[in-house]
C-alpha cells in the first residue's frame, strides 16, 4: 500500500515536472520558487510565474502540512482525529491571450491515521468557449476515468457543474470538467488504485492544456476581446473568494495567504449590468455557460 | 416620532441629491437609473456612472424593501418577527485618479414592528494616504458626531476600524471612518434624534468628498501610480467579497446581483507576493493601513 511519503514525493515530482513543460510552453518567462514554513508543521513551495508570453500569471503550488487537527477541520469532516496530514499540488494559469483558456488543476491526499481520501479535479475557464476543444477537453478526461473506473467520468463530470457553479450570477465558471473529493471507496479500489487515478489526472495536466493552448495562443485579438476577458477574469474572482472551499478554508485556518490567493488573475474588470449583444461571440459564450452539457456527444 | 414613510422618503431624497452634486463634480458623466422590484415586496432605484472625469465607476443605491421576514434574518438578528421593513442608502466610488481616494457611505433603517434600528457609516480608501485629508476626514465626522452625542465619534470610529479590516492581509480597508449598526438606544436619544444623526451622516457625504476630491482630481498621476491603484482595487474586491456583511447578506438573500455588487471596480490587479520598496509612497501608505490611529490628535 502506498505510503503518505510516497504520495508527497509523487506529488512534488509531478510539480516540477509540470513547470518545466510550462516554462517550455511558454518559451519566455520562468517560475520564481518560493518555499514556505507552516508554523504548525509542514509547508509547501510556491512557483509562480508573470509576465508570460503564453502565461500572464500561473501559479503551481506544493504542499504537505501536518500536526494537530485544527478544530475547523474535525468539524468540517465530521471526523476526530488528533493529527492528520495534507499534501497536494494545486494549479490555475490565467492566459495573456484571451482566446486561450484559463485552466485550474489540483490534486490532494488528506490523512487522518486509519481514515484517508484523494481529491482533485480539472476544470477549464474559456473566456470565449470553443466547442472543439470544450470536447477534446472532456474527452480526454473521460478517457483517464475510463480506465480507472466506468462510473468516474460521468459522476465526477457532475460534481463539477455542481461545483464550479457561481448561484449569485446563475453561471458556471466555465465549461466543467471533473470534481471529486473524499475518495475512498474499497468498491472503486484501494489505496495504490484510488493514487494511481488520482496521479493521472495530475498527468494529464500538460498535454491536454498543451494542446489546447498551442491551437490559440497566437491568435490574433482585439482590445474588446482582451475587455471581455477582464470581464470573465472578474467572474472567476467572485467565484474563487465567494464561493471555493479551497480559498475559504484556507483563508479561516491562516494559510499562507499569497499562495491561496494565487489563483486570482492579473487584472480583472466588472462593468456594470454588461450583457453582450444576442449573436455575438461573447453572448454564445454566455449561453453555453450552464450545467449538464454532455459535451462527449457534442 | 418619524413614520417609516417619512425616513424612505428622505433616503430617497438624499439619493437623488447627492447624485446631482456628483454629476456637476464629474462634469462630463451622468448618471443612468435602474429601477427593480423585489418579487417578495419592495424594490430599489440603482444610479450608476460609469467613465467619468472624476469617477471611473460609482454606485449610489437606494431601497426599500419589506414583506414576511426571511429565515436567515430572523436568525442572524436573534429577533423574530412575521414581518419587516428595511430602507438604506449606499454608495461606492471608484475615482479615475489613484490621489483621489475610493469612498464608501451607507445609511439604514431596519423595522420589525416594535422593533427599529438605525446603521450606516462612511469611510475612505485612499490608494495613496495623505496625512492631511485624513485628519480632514476625520475631523468632519468627529464634528458631526459630536452634534448628537459625545460618545458617538470614539465609538464608532474604534468599530469602523475592526470592520473594515482584511484579517487575511492584516491590514485595514483604508483609513477608516466611522461604523454604526442596530442603533437604538434611549439613552442616546429617541427615533427623532437617531434618525437625524444618521441622515447627517448622509448628508456630509458630498462637502467631504468634495473637498477631498477636488484637492487632487487634477494632480498629474504615472503609470505606476496606476498601478497601484489597480492593487489596492483588489484588496477593495477582498474586503467586499469575503467580508462584507452587507454584500454577503445580499449574495446569501438572492438580493439584485448588480446592485450588491455596484461596489466592484472597473478594473482591479493581483501580483504575486508584492510589497513596496522601502520608504516609497506606496510603502508609506501601507505602514498607516493600521487600526487606531487617531486622526484628529495627528
Amino acid at each position: 500500500m502506498i505510503s503518505k511519503e510516497d504520495i508527497t514525493q509523487q506529488f512534488k515530482v509531478l510539480q516540477n515536472s509540470i513547470c518545466e513543460s510550462l516554462e517550455k510552453e511558454d518559451g519566455i518567462a520562468m517560475f520564481n520558487t518560493d518555499a514556505w514554513n507552516r508554523p504548525e508543521g509542514g509547508g509547501g513551495i510556491s512557483k509562480i510565474l508573470e509576465n508570460g508570453d503564453l502565461i500572464e500569471k500561473g501559479g503551481v503550488n506544493f504542499s504537505s502540512v501536518y500536526g494537530k487537527t485544527p478544530e475547523n477541520i474535525k468539524k468540517s469532516f465530521g471526523y476526530s482525529s488528533s493529527n492528520f496530514y495534507a499534501t497536494g499540488v494545486s494549479i490555475v494559469l490565467h492566459p495573456k491571450n484571451p482566446f486561450v483558456p484559463i485552466i485550474h488543476m489540483n490534486i490532494r491526499y488528506f490523512d487522518m491515521g486509519s481514515h484517508w481520501w484523494f481529491g482533485g479535479g480539472i476544470d477549464l475557464t474559456p473566456h470565449y468557449v470553443d466547442e472543439v476543444d470544450a470536447s477534446f477537453f472532456h474527452r480526454s478526461l473521460k478517457e483517464i476515468c475510463d480506465k480507472h473506473h466506468d462510473t468516474f467520468y460521468y459522476k465526477f463530470k457532475k460534481w463539477a457543474d455542481e461545483y464550479f457553479f457561481i448561484k449569485h450570477r446563475n453561471e458556471t465558471r466555465g465549461i466543467g470538467g471533473i470534481f471529486f473529493d473524499r475518495l475512498n471507496d474499497s468498491n472503486l479500489g484501494d489505496r495504490d488504485a484510488l493514487f494511481d487515478f488520482t496521479i493521472d489526472v495530475g498527468k494529464s495536466f500538460i498535454p491536454i492544456y498543451s494542446k489546447i493552448s498551442n491551437k490559440s495562443k497566437q491568435r490574433n485579438y482585439t482590445e474588446g476581446d482582451r475587455d471581455w476577458q477582464m470581464i470573465r477574469r472578474g467572474r472567476y474572482v467572485e467565484f474563487n473568494l465567494v464561493l471555493d472551499r479551497g480559498t475559504k478554508f484556507g483563508l479561516e485556518t491562516n494559510g499562507r495567504i499569497e499562495s491561496i490567493l494565487m489563483s486570482l488573475p492579473p487584472l480583472a474588470a466588472w462593468k456594470y449590468n454588461h450583457h453582450p449583444e444576442a449573436g455575438s461571440p461573447e453572448y454564445e459564450t454566455q449561453r453555453l455557460l450552464v450545467k449538464d452539457i454532455d459535451w462527449i456527444k457534442k
